[in-house]
């Protein structure tokens, strides 16, 4: 019943005998309690937000549904492990986009060890965490002239640049994202990034709560950028949703915004709302 | 003319023959031209921003006036060198209490030296820099009690964790900060803090510019906070007062905000607020 899932685009990868998350048919995600003290904490960071009566009904909605730890057989055959059961964010989309970018101008906090320290910051350095308080982790993109996904190789996308990471989010509303000579058309920005249910008003939503929430520091954690291709679907607008996701590194906040993940946030945000308003403003010249 | 500043609470110090800035009785401040490249890198900015057009008219007086280069004694004795003619910030108040708050998660920037790099670092995790997105430089403040200033000791201000840097805050507007066993009183709190002019109401204009400016990246930039503690002096109340300084590490923005001044000015703003709010609670309960 379970299988290794379709529409993942960063993280371990349950193929070739890995170990690795999988999804079932009614909607739910099982992500293995990795070894070491980051399942714990991550299993530990759902046990206490989703009892925690502090943050706002808007907020929930942002994160993916958990639905306890269970015993599943696990994807590398070494019979079963414990899992997180949590909501499948793409589940019920046919042909998703779906954009996994990791938010902070770092990924290492106060009192990491030295060897998770150098790791994390040689990495962060090297990717637009530091310069831009975001890198793009994994992306697959459904081109419409192509009639297929684009999902660029992980060393590629973890070499972007500036313009790299910039090009990317032009390329996620493209219909042509394939097309590497031509300019991304942002044929969907309007839609998907703009719009009163877009992707903009949600990151703006999160960015309220982020201005003065001292409940967790989400070190290392990303936002899953997902909207649907399918054009048979005639729900929302393209159904764009953003969720929070990966919080194994999550942190009490004691009394101290996350200023790490919250400017890493609103410079995302300033990427989008410069796309949106540039394809509003072509569209209003008739280009 | 020219003397050593009475106020200043952090960066060299013009003391026993040592190269610092100098006051005049004018309200100028003269800044040495740092040898290497940071001081013509501070004086290409003060260049660049007093002719920028595109920074607004309301966010001009949250830095010094600049009045060019100027060949002056330098403080050294070695002669006449090149100063940064600048605003003298505490100019024309009689006893000031003045802070130096660095703003920023981190002091180093992309493409600097490995040396500089690992000397920021460093710093940046053994003061509250990574864990709060600032840290306090260095502060004076007028005992009412005593009728003097204390002025802790830089070794200890930098040694300043959450805790330290939370009752270093409390303790600026506080009329008792030298008796360590007491509890500060905050005192001032509502006049130099809150109320419409006061510094909470500044840090939320910068703050609001800094949500969107792309223009420059503000790297290991200070806020200065002064405010008046002479009662004869009947200005606006205390005259509390916000100033960027130090510019030595600008950059160009290149389209990207400034997410690393704008996530530290904005958990900066947040202690500021709680210390707000929790002397109205105060007031209001009769405490």
């Amino acid at each position: 019943m379970l299988k290794v899932p379709e529409h993942q685009v960063a993280g371990h990868i349950a193929k070739d005998g890995k170990l690795g998350p999988l999804v079932d048919d009614q909607g739910i995600f099982y992500k293995p309690l990795q070894g070491d003290a980051r399942g714990e904490n991550e299993a530990k960071f759902y046990e206490s937000f989703s009892s925690n009566k502090n943050v706002p009904d808007n907020i929930r909605g942002y994160f993916p549904a958990y639905h306890g730890v269970q015993l599943v057989e696990a994807s590398d055959g070494s019979g079963q492990l414990p899992h997180l059961a949590l909501e499948d964010v793409v589940s019920g989309y046919v042909k998703p986009s779906v954009m996994d970018v990791k938010i902070g101008s770092r990924t290492w906090y106060p009192d990491v060890s030295e060897e998770y320290f150098n790791k994390c910051i040689k990495k962060d350095r090297e990717t637009t965490t530091v310069s831009l308080g975001f890198r793009v982790s994994g992306l697959k993109v459904f081109d419409h002239e192509e009639s297929g996904f684009w999902r660029p190789d992980k060393r590629v996308v973890l070499a972007y640049k500036v313009d790299g990471a910039r090009t990317a989010l032009r390329k996620f509303v493209s219909s042509n994202p394939l097309a590497d000579s031509v300019v991304p058309d942002c044929a969907f920005a309007s839609e998907v990034y703009g719009g009163s249910n877009g992707i903009l008003t949600q990151l703006l939503e999160l960015k309220a709560w982020f201005e003065t929430q001292t409940l967790y520091h989400f070190n290392s954690c990303s936002i899953l950028m997902v909207y649907e291709n399918d054009e048979s679907v005639d729900d929302a607008p393209r159904r764009a949703r953003v969720k929070l996701v990966d919080f194994a590194h999550v942190l009490d906040g004691n009394g101290v915004i996350d200023h790490n993940f919250f400017g890493g946030l609103c410079s995302f945000i300033k990427f989008i709302k410069d796309i949106v308003e540039s394809s509003e403003n072509c569209c209003e010249n008739g280009h």
